[in-house]
């Protein structure tokens, strides 16, 4: 075992890639192949609770000690091993982790005690562990509808995108060279949403369909300045909930209107001077579209196309518009004459006007939108007008034969959904359905809905007929994909499963927070800010302290929002003094939960102040980014807020006084439920220890990479001691003057080192802020260190005049495969040089730009938001080969 | 929706990978993103069988035919669309497919009728049915051993190897250049095993534990000639059953011996002048190596390594051998300076010594070496030991508690697996087992055994605590993965689901072959050529015709193997008549089932004469190659023939008569289980029609590029009426001559055009055989075509003068990225010729061969089976960062 001890060491360090070699997926995010240093043992439990008794249980845990598992999660999840560690420790001059952690967080907000989690079982026990609670949701068949419907996913989408982490692990396309395929994709998006809407304009995309009425209201106003917006008052009672609540921390009028007109019978329509219309892709398929009808706004969800019920989330929102309207998103442009894609509106940091953002403009759903893109070409416009006929038709032969069971409908008018007066009492239908594993949307006595959907069409005529008609047949329900096909609006006996995870999830963010409840409503990052602000609203108004609005003054002072540690990447030693004064003079502390990772296991809001954070579970608890979306923002409280927190005019959510709520946040009572999962497996697997290494190990290694950097760049900002935190900024302004090179000169150059590239101008402009996290190992941030300090080498060259200060590496960064491959190769250094600048960085495994520098003031000038016309994509060689 | 339709017919040619804008996966199997060219309606049914009573299917029927379903999976399936079959039949100057036909598949066998199947159902529609049957399969826990154990497969292993399309797709590694990482991973493999079992040669990889016995004992017999070779008695009983198998048709003899030395226990041997040890790799990490001990050959499987049970397969089996006995697989090699893997022994037909091949040397089970290679790198030598460790002290734990409660061991040495004399009866104990839903091995009244394995130790000691205690706990049985985690020796009402598959796809492949009885036994081809001609010899000795042994006369006339469609791309005409001249002069026909994809659904094998066939599962019937394995090779017999097929020492298996059975051909009763869901959901989503039209489009598109190619190659073998059949040969022998060009530049110069090679030298030396099979589409067609159009037009350039005849883009290809962006060229012609040689293949795009041509003699002078030293992986820049 020598010789393979030895072997596989290095082996160990290579790609899985199958038609690379070596290393192919380093700088991506993913899989870690990984050599666990040491074997760890003891503190895990091998199943689960509720599994076994105590007695068994404790039976159990002794054999456990005496046979150490070999596995551990939080060791394969947390990049450096114990070597590397030393290493690091090493290089920073200090003992031990513990030591870096003294001289970093202050000492009057550590947590004194570990945190109260499970042991930390393994993967392979975890996902056991979560089929079981799966288990507890009952898939029954969902004729509810109320913007949510069941659909088929084709599967060649399911597997290819939404299983697949090249479409879900990616970051929002920020750096367009190396997003080209994503960037179509959502350019197909909204090319499929105008062509649909018959709307000129189109964005990709929004949380849901709640929202996006929230946001067309918001955007009236902006537009006309007017305060009072007419809601019909059979849209969707969520729509009609979100809309009221933003109206109300809006400073606008939502009100109710008995009579105004419809479209089509289908259509529901928000009135104001502008026209408003929430409507549905599917029908649109074969009804007039509402561009034709001189509709202002045109919003939905485009949940329909592909993507599953997901017990209400995640799903993407569309939102289009008349041209006067302008609401680009997206562009077409230019570079080195080539047509290539852009973000036009980027929805980060980097683009947010601070003072003035007042939209859910961070989470774009962007992998939903994708996957609806890609429903949308699957089918084709022929595909998706017969899925949209067949629907129709379905409902027509169901609503005859309801006639002539002697069932009255209130509607000849429809397009999918029946609202049928009963000739048998309500009781007994809900009965029949119970039997039959059905639900349906009861109105009132007599009164049911039925919403008709794409997949199995002829089975659910045929079990709805026999429903109604009383005529019992074995049923055979579907038992499984118990996360994916629940309907949000079930009773919640159906979805016991999923309300427990919650209660799991919110025990353990309470736990890691210091908070006393959790609300998982916020679908976003930026849906907490706003759920958290108006639950400080809420309460101050419940004390007659309405007059509290603003953060400057005592009198008026409703709450103080601040971020910790800071962007600057510093742990304020005075944090606890500033929230007492808060307090003092009667405000709130709100504490954006953005950094997060940098406090788990070491200090809690909740402890030293704060009334109330959002948390980015896509950043601290590990959901995925899926390219700009889906992410959460729950939000956790001290008791004091609790009363207030989110509510649901459909779904009665447990211990929320509805009466007190602040209002509705999102369409669906828990958000992006089917995500959630993701952040209790986690959170299960890396178990108090692991949670708190990984923040630890964060630290370490924002640590070391300052250190290996400093002597070639300042960093900005420190603490006390010298120590940054979990990030840090690395000043490029002064290469301004002495190179005439750029922050944005450095990012793209990264791109040719196979980096993508840190946060630019966020804090601080022209700077750039690097935050490695725990998951990466030494070697990785040892490349992307080696990739900086050439890049400064670089910049010296231009400094000291052995290089142009227009024509170089830095300038004509990145460098594209067809630049680098090309004949013609005019410039003042060589191909490697431009492309292999370091050795790491190989031909065989290099992470290529597919284009050259976006040039973003011909992008500026030429938006686009739908794909060119036809002639555009043709190619004078394929009509040659056609004629050949 | 007008520009909608057209703007997507476009976009629906691009490509889904995110990184990349368009068409990266064009050339690479997988998913196709097709637009169905028009509606489909009326045939199929939206539910499977069972699901209702008649009259309910009946209702449902007559809705279905009111709702059309849109989706059809053989249209997406099957590559050109309506208008492009209509244009490449305007190509061939046809009017229709049917007069194709008339053309190439002689009147006299085609079948009269169509295919008696299922109506065809959608992909969701059939992986609901497919959930249905799995969960007919009951899964207990196992400790039954006998070669097969539960394990923990890693997550990352399992999502991103065998989840995986690069990895899973993959055709075998002929072309290295394309093939580097997957070939790697086979090293790693191979040098895992010689770690492990201390022999200095391993080879990559077998089919099963029992199927490398047989090997074993037949290398004895070439090694040294003699004809005994002794078993012990207590090797597990299928793995005597095939060595006995293959001992009675390779005219050995095996026998059993009572008393032979055994190695610490465990160990069981196989012993002839030359010594066989069957071992265990888990085992092995623990205990002395049997290279340690003298032995000539070590095997086993390496299931135990991460793959999962899957009722018998596919696993793989190692196979290591002295240096002596020389059975290297692999090598290590230098091209253009750069140290490359390339496959030694090739295991297909452009390899076989056609007349001498007597192994199952085609599927080499790669997929599954690949899992169990990274399972070792996953984990490293020191997890592999704890794992082995703690499974060896799990053992001990439960030996003591049971001596304690009064049961007595058989033996007090041990690794994993206890013999136990019970105390209590045999009846009381299943009848607890049973309660608790667990496996065990009975070996009489009173004796049971048990095996333990890696994953959820502590529980399953407690559970047989209590089992053989009699205490009994709530037990929670794990209810999914219900393929994946059935041992093959379970009762058969435990794997219902699997036998009902079984049943369905036998009576699907009696349809499409005219057969009466499958076995599924054979799971490789080669192995489906063993077990049919061991049948047909089973059957003569039955009938006292033992003498007939050979093909050649009359009165030794034993069988006739025939390929049919002949691998020259020809239906024969007269191929009725020559299976009834076999007949008689009283002989079996064996038609080779490889060339199935011509004839489904237009005529049949067990029509037209033949007696047996294999089907090769992986080509006809849509099993992916994984890069070289698994595969499956079931044989149909006529009804003489079926008392004669496959059975099982263990298993009894149904309506197979043992006494008259051919003996046992693989180690798992039913060969593969595990992939045979793959072609029944095939089937059933295709239906009669589907798969008929895939038989036609595979003949329409080889006759297609014939056309196309055949002014420019001279197409070598036509039938009567001038048309090629599935396959068609190109004669490239002409321009050895006139252009000092092969075969094999050919090859290496279509990767250069972003091709895999076509099959090459096979069946005629020197030529390229193109088989395009049903599912690609006309433009991919027509972009093949193209580049070989390009190559002949480059091979012109040499003939007329105008590009050197050693140095030319065909002799220098492929051309690899590092070679293409190097700044020194000096070559005759430019880097865009070499590279981009069409204005299809374009930079962003090019799927890149990672190294130059390799260098194939100096590969065969420098055969190596394991990694390299360390030495040659240290990196002297990586030495530098460390200190830097």
């Amino acid at each position: 075992m020598q010789k393979c001890a030895k072997s596989w060491g290095v082996l160990l360090a290579k790609s899985v890639n199958p038609s690379a070699p070596r290393g192919h997926l380093r700088h991506k995010s993913g899989v870690v192949w990984k050599l666990p240093s040491g074997l760890r043992g003891g503190s895990a439990s091998l199943t689960t609770r509720g599994l076994r008794t105590s007695a068994a249980a404790a039976s159990s845990r002794r054999i456990e000690r005496i046979l150490p598992r070999h596995d551990d999660f939080a060791e394969r999840h947390i990049g450096p091993g114990e070597r590397e560690k030393r290493d690091m420790l090493d290089t920073l001059g200090l003992e031990s982790i513990d030591q870096l952690i003294e001289n970093t967080v202050p000492a009057s907000i550590r947590l004194q005690r570990s945190l109260k989690m499970d042991d930390p079982i393994c993967e392979n026990e975890v996902l056991e562990a979560l089929q079981k609670i799966a288990s507890e949701n009952k898939v029954w068949r969902s004729y509810i509808g109320m913007g949510y419907y069941n659909c088929s996913v084709p599967p060649p989408i399911q597997r290819n995108l939404l299983e697949n982490a090249g479409w879900v692990t990616q970051y929002t396309p920020y750096q367009p060279e190396v997003s080209q395929g994503r960037l179509e994709s959502l350019l197909n998006y909204q090319t499929m949403i105008c062509d649909i809407t018959g709307m000129p304009v189109a964005n990709a995309s929004l949380l849901d369909e709640g929202t996006a009425a929230a946001e067309a209201m918001q955007l009236c106003h902006r537009q006309n300045k007017r305060r009072t917006f007419y809601i019909d008052p059979r849209c969707h009672p969520q729509t009609i909930a979100v809309v009221q609540t933003r109206a109300k921390y809006e400073r606008q009028n939502a009100w109710c209107c008995l009579t105004c007109w419809t479209l089509q019978g289908f259509l529901f329509v928000l009135v104001q001077a502008l026209a408003c219309c929430a409507t549905d892709l599917l029908a649109l398929c074969v009804l007039r579209p509402p561009g034709e009808f001189g509709v202002d706004i045109a919003l939905g969800s485009s949940q329909r196309f592909g993507v599953p019920l997901c017990y209400g989330g995640p799903h993407a929102a569309f939102f289009a518009v008349r041209d006067n309207l302008k609401m680009v998103l997206q562009c077409f442009r230019d570079a080195a004459g080539k047509e290539v894609y852009r973000l036009a509106l980027q929805t980060r940091e980097q683009h947010i006007r601070r003072d003035k953002a007042t939209s859910n403009i961070c989470t774009a759903q962007a992998l939903l939108a994708n996957m609806a893109a890609m429903y949308a070409l699957y089918h084709g416009p022929q595909g998706l007008k017969h899925i949209a006929e067949r629907t129709h038709n379905a409902a027509l032969i169901l609503a005859e034969g309801l006639k002539r069971a002697g069932h009255r409908l209130h509607s000849e008018i429809f397009y999918d959904t029946l609202k049928i007066d009963c000739s048998v009492a309500a009781k007994d239908i809900l009965e029949r359905a119970t039997q039959r594993q059905i639900n349906l949307r009861i109105y009132q006595e007599g009164v049911v809905s039925l919403r008709l959907f794409e997949s199995k069409l002829p089975s659910l005529i045929f079990c709805v007929f026999h429903l109604l008609i009383a005529f019992v047949l074995p049923c055979q329900p579907i038992t499984w994909r118990e996360f994916g096909n629940i309907h949000p609006f079930v009773p919640l006996d159906q979805a016991e499963g999923y309300q427990k995870l919650f209660r799991q999830l919110e025990r353990d963010l309470c736990e890691v927070t210091g908070y006393d409840k959790i609300s998982f409503q916020p679908n976003s990052g930026a849906q907490g800010e706003y759920a958290g602000l108006a639950a400080i609203k809420a309460y101050l108004n419940s004390k007659g302290e309405s007059s509290r609005s603003v953060e400057k003054h005592k009198a008026s002072l409703a709450a103080m929002m601040i971020t910790y540690p800071s962007t600057f990447g510093v742990f304020e030693e005075n944090i606890g003094d500033v929230c007492e004064l808060i307090h003092q003079n009667g405000g709130q502390v709100y504490l954006d939960g953005a950094n997060m990772n940098a406090q788990v296991g070491l200090c809690r809001p909740g402890d030293y102040g704060s009334d109330v954070s959002h948390l980015n579970l896509h950043k601290t608890f590990c959901i995925p980014h899926g390219g700009g979306g889906p992410g959460m923002g729950p939000i956790g409280v001290k008791a004091h807020l609790a009363p207030f927190l989110p509510s649901h005019p459909v779904v009665a959510m447990q211990s929320v006084n509805s009466s007190r709520s602040l209002g509705t946040i999102s369409a669906a009572p828990w958000g992006s439920s089917a995500i959630l999962p993701i952040s209790w497996t986690y959170i299960k697997m890396m178990g108090s220890r692991g949670l708190t290494h990984a923040t630890e190990v964060a630290i370490l290694n924002a640590n070391y990479m300052a250190k290996r950097l400093e002597g070639h760049y300042k960093v900005l900002f420190r603490g006390r001691k010298g120590f940054v935190a979990h990030e840090f900024i690395l000043d490029v302004r002064p290469f301004k003057k002495t190179a005439n090179i750029e922050a944005v000169d450095v990012a793209k150059r990264l791109q040719d080192y196979g980096f993508h590239a840190p946060t630019m101008s966020w804090p601080v402009a022209g700077t750039l802020m690097i935050e490695p996290t725990e998951s990466e190992d030494k070697a990785e941030m040892d490349r992307f260190c080696d990739a900086l300090l050439g890049i400064r080498q670089e910049i010296a060259e231009i400094e000291e005049g052995r290089m142009d200060s227009r024509i170089n590496p830095l300038k004509m960064a990145p460098h594209s495969l067809a630049c680098i491959s090309s004949s013609n190769w005019d410039r003042p250094y060589s191909r490697e040089y431009a492309a292999f600048p370091l050795p790491f960085i190989r031909p065989e495994t290099k992470f290529w730009p597919t284009i050259s520098r976006i040039d973003d003031i011909y992008g500026d000038q030429h938006l686009v938001c739908t794909c060119p016309p036809m002639e555009a994509y043709e190619s004078p060689y394929e009509e040659k080969i056609a004629s050949s």
